[in-house]
């Protein structure tokens, strides 16, 4: 996890799995806030259904992020900014909806994502997460990015079967049907809940 | 109504019924309420008339709230969401009003949709419910969803007829032309009227 | 006038004449007005120029209504919302100005519209009302539906010749060129005027 | 001048010359002035090039109305309401520039624009009178309609060529290269400055 | 200079030189402020560049203006409306630019323009003036129009070899790569300074 | 560098490089910063992707600025103007990214640019810088205009084996992944830093 690594060392980063043209790719998700208008910034060339996504994210977090421990307030009245590279690639679907509300977490409560996690799932508004597609050239993405740990939707389980026995093992899967899950597993604990600073893990 | 019940189980959350190229289905209508700046953020691709439709909802019980027992005032200045899933299908029409009325009801209220109902109608602003189309498919859709108890427009009534009787003995049906019919049915009752926490009723 | 007196018992709602592609038809005009951001809301499906027309019939109140008689003040400051069902129809042209007119003085003074009436008539900014198309299939809309009394611009007389006799005989046709004059025959008088609750009349 | 007289007896009515596909007709340009949002409200179904001349006329009084006895400060911080009938009639051109800010200029004074003129001509921001087309067919229309007295722009002067002898006659010509000009003709004196209620004049 | 003289005679007003589909052209940008929410108003069928360039003319005025004796400040917070007569003529391009700066100094500062002087360049938001086309048609209008000044980018010098020669000697023509020698020719100087009032010039 | 050193002689203006139809060119990325409603404007006739790499670089700087002993703070309520001349070339892609960040932290620190460095790079929201295309070209045109130093993305180092000897031996060629390291190369020193005046280099 070379570059996840890298990328995923500041808290408001994490980690998603596209499908491009050209098979499957993870793709990174930069969030950050700074003082100015109330509101979302949307950047990377987001079509409409993942704009839609970043606003379910910042509502699902604003709505219910104290009951999951993750205190929004420090992020409301500031402007946060969302950014998907590459800058000039257009990217559609809902199915970075987890993805954005683990990067919002992240930086609303200092948290970093472990690296070694890619994740991909729609998010509903209510928290639930929902199928997507892609789900095999997506894993495999991840296994050649380096990743070890993923997340996918409780309903796309069935499609693990179509996956490369070596990729399967070398993958630790984690399926789930609640949002609230996915932040459990991929954010890093806060560092006064472990009196040590948490490791990146054996991917490292 | 196993995936009803799951859905519903927080206010804020509505069962609506509506017909898709492939037959019936049944849709969930998500609102959740946050600080910021006043008015409505509409996601799933909606279209305009279905955007409409919210407008018409929340402008309803805004002035007729407080007549039906639904006090608003704690939702006034708020950010309203309100997220119809799956987030990438495209959907239109005026038939969700009533089941968007119900979740903001909902939400206002604290008071759970209850999960073995599911309802399809146009609302007018002055809370008339007006007939829709598709009833069949969308009373097939949900009886194979586990509902139980559906609301239908007054003036859908003739489109009974056409509904196999197995079906139509499985489910309650209820025709209204009144949109505070419809809360009176759906919403469970405020835990002080009761003294005692609502049940989901047989169908769970 | 069954479904007018029902749609007309509450302040704010006025009766409109339309022509479809089916002939003409009656129409509700809706109006509500709630806390929130000073301005209107428009849904329906309406067209440019029907949106311009309520626009008009917005600023002619708020700028002659205290000369008639009606005082918009309790309206200044508020979220106005008009609304034409059905939602899913779109609909467009001027006709609809005196009703809009009509339903937003009833909405200012809490005196109803009287339910025997029909209306339609474009509406100028000064207040003058201009001719309009379709006289005939409006008319016979209104006696289809019930009404007793129809309100057409001053200009539109030589259309009646076209109106069958029966038709003429059944409605009480009323002629002007003034908006004032259309608000004087169409509200019910205020109680405090009276002494007693205003009846409906003999057509209900 | 039996309409014009009718349309212009209130401040904020000012009669237009236009040339429309069937030739030439005079039209009422109507202001109006409430309390609301600061700013300029079109209507009548205007093109881009007529909404800029409303904004120039705006423009141009607000800067300059004091120099010519016109004081626009009561109309300031005001929503100003701009509408040309007939509402469904699509118009565009530079041409109504000077009657616009005629009738803005009469709602500012309270001064009634004289009900015999009717008038046609580009506006600059600094207050010069441009050229524009159609003068033949305008100055039959405003004989058609029983006007007596006719502003148009100094560099049109040579178009008055082709006018029929008769027309020609009948018509007071005024033509001016300041809109200055235009106010000082078309208004009706303040009644403080005569002392006496003035007279619509000799046509009337 | 007879139309030009009486266009600039007041502050706020340049004369640029433009290319026309029939050969060149003078225009008139016209400027003016009033009481308002901040920013600009542009008319006169401005295109998107041309609109561009209206913006950075007035951001470096803010920015540097202060640095030429140009001091802004009576312009900020107020509404400042830019109008490019005629009305109807669509326009665009750079090259009204330094055009542009001249007349938002010359209504800052109320120092009007020196009524012989034409111009034409693009300004760049740091003040350098770029080439621009069409110079040889620019400098026959300027020169058929009776302006005898006029000012070019240092950029263009190499296209007066084009110009016929009794032109090139009827004009004197200044190059320049800074819009502050723009200001310092083309503005008449501060009354403040001369103790005198500045004249016209031999050419008015 | 002549032109170089003249542009960016004042603070507030980076020197980028572009691929045009007619091979690499330089560009000059202008910004300023002026009183006003708080936000960017963004002229030059840039597209979507170009006006998001202008959104990323000024979210980054007031978001990361302060750890890169580039105080924003003096920007922030500001209304921030970034030109790219020439006015009238449309403009699109993401690689003026580092110059936009570059530009916006001169203008914040006072620091200029040091006039004989040119730059290419997409930058993302966390301060990576990503590679883009055109290299070959791109070094071509910044040998061509008298630059001696240049930053290119660490991804594109493969990319400089297809340069010209000649070229790359004239060229001080700086590869980097990080923004944080173009503003040290780039930005001259504080005054307060060095006790002397900074020098512009060999190559001016
Ligand atoms: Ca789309
Ligand atoms: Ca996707
Ligand atoms: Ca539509
Ligand atoms: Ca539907
Ligand atoms: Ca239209
Ligand atoms: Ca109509
Ligand atoms: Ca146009
Ligand atoms: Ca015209
Ligand atoms: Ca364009
Ligand atoms: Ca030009
Ligand atoms: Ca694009
Ligand atoms: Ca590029």
């Amino acid at each position: 996890v070379f570059e996840s690594a890298e990328r995923t060392a500041v808290p408001g980063v994490a980690t998603g799995l596209a499908v491009t043209g050209a098979g499957g790719d993870v793709l990174f998700i930069e969030a950050t806030a700074m003082d100015g208008e109330s509101g979302l910034t949307l950047t990377g060339q987001l079509g409409d259904v993942m704009k839609e996504s970043a606003q379910i994210a910042w509502s699902y977090l604003r709505s219910h992020g104290r009951q999951l421990g993750i205190d929004p307030s420090g992020l409301v009245g500031k402007r946060i900014h969302l950014h998907v590279p590459a800058g000039a690639v257009p990217k559609d679907g809902p199915s970075a909806g987890i993805t954005m509300v683990t990067a919002l977490a992240s930086l609303a409560s200092g948290r970093p994502v472990r690296p070694e996690f890619g994740m991909t799932g729609e998010v509903t508004l209510a928290g639930r997460v929902l199928p997507i597609g892609g789900v095999k050239q997506k894993l495999l993405a991840a296994h050649r990015a380096g990743l070890t740990e993923v997340i996918i939707p409780a309903r796309n389980e069935p499609d693990l079967d179509d996956l490369p026995d070596e990729v399967r093992k070398a993958l630790t899967i984690h399926v789930t049907g609640e949002v609230s899950e996915v932040l459990r597993l991929a954010l890093r604990p806060a560092e006064s809940e472990t009196g040590a600073q948490p490791l990146v893990g054996a991917a490292a």
